[in-house]
């Protein structure tokens, strides 16, 4: 594997996990005020939208980083909503 | 241009897009009490590595979607810094 593929899994792997730290702190802390709806929002379509277009190119890195994003973007949501 | 890039298009778009109420939101309010520094700092070097794979690797949707994402993330996470 090459430099630039292994920056690339680097760059997957971080942009993926970082929701996670979110996810945790939301879940404990049920603080959503500072968060923005409309990212959540606009970030969990795009990432829908992203899960489809790995679908149907048959891309397993774009439909695994997004299926993992959409559920711990889907979860900031859904507390957004609850907790607002 | 087939659907199936149209998607791929259109997912980009919002990804990157995303970021923009949450920042504007945070520049307002100076509320980032919610706010995960973990993600931001994650997502943050994340988003550099993409950018610098997108650079190595020529591709110019990768470039230009991770510095406009890269531009709107540091903003959060000075925020988040500076008024937590």
């Amino acid at each position: 594997m090459d430099l630039i593929t292994v920056t690339g899994l680097a760059a997957a792997f971080c942009t993926t996990t970082s929701f996670v730290p979110q996810a945790i702190k939301t879940i404990r802390t049920k603080d959503t005020s500072g968060i923005s709806l409309g990212m959540y929002a606009l970030f969990s379509f795009g990432t829908l939208l992203w899960l489809i277009y790995g679908l149907c190119s048959y891309n397993i890195p774009i439909i695994i980083a997004n299926a993992i994003t959409l559920l711990f973007a889907l979860i900031i949501l859904t507390y957004k909503i609850k907790y607002r």
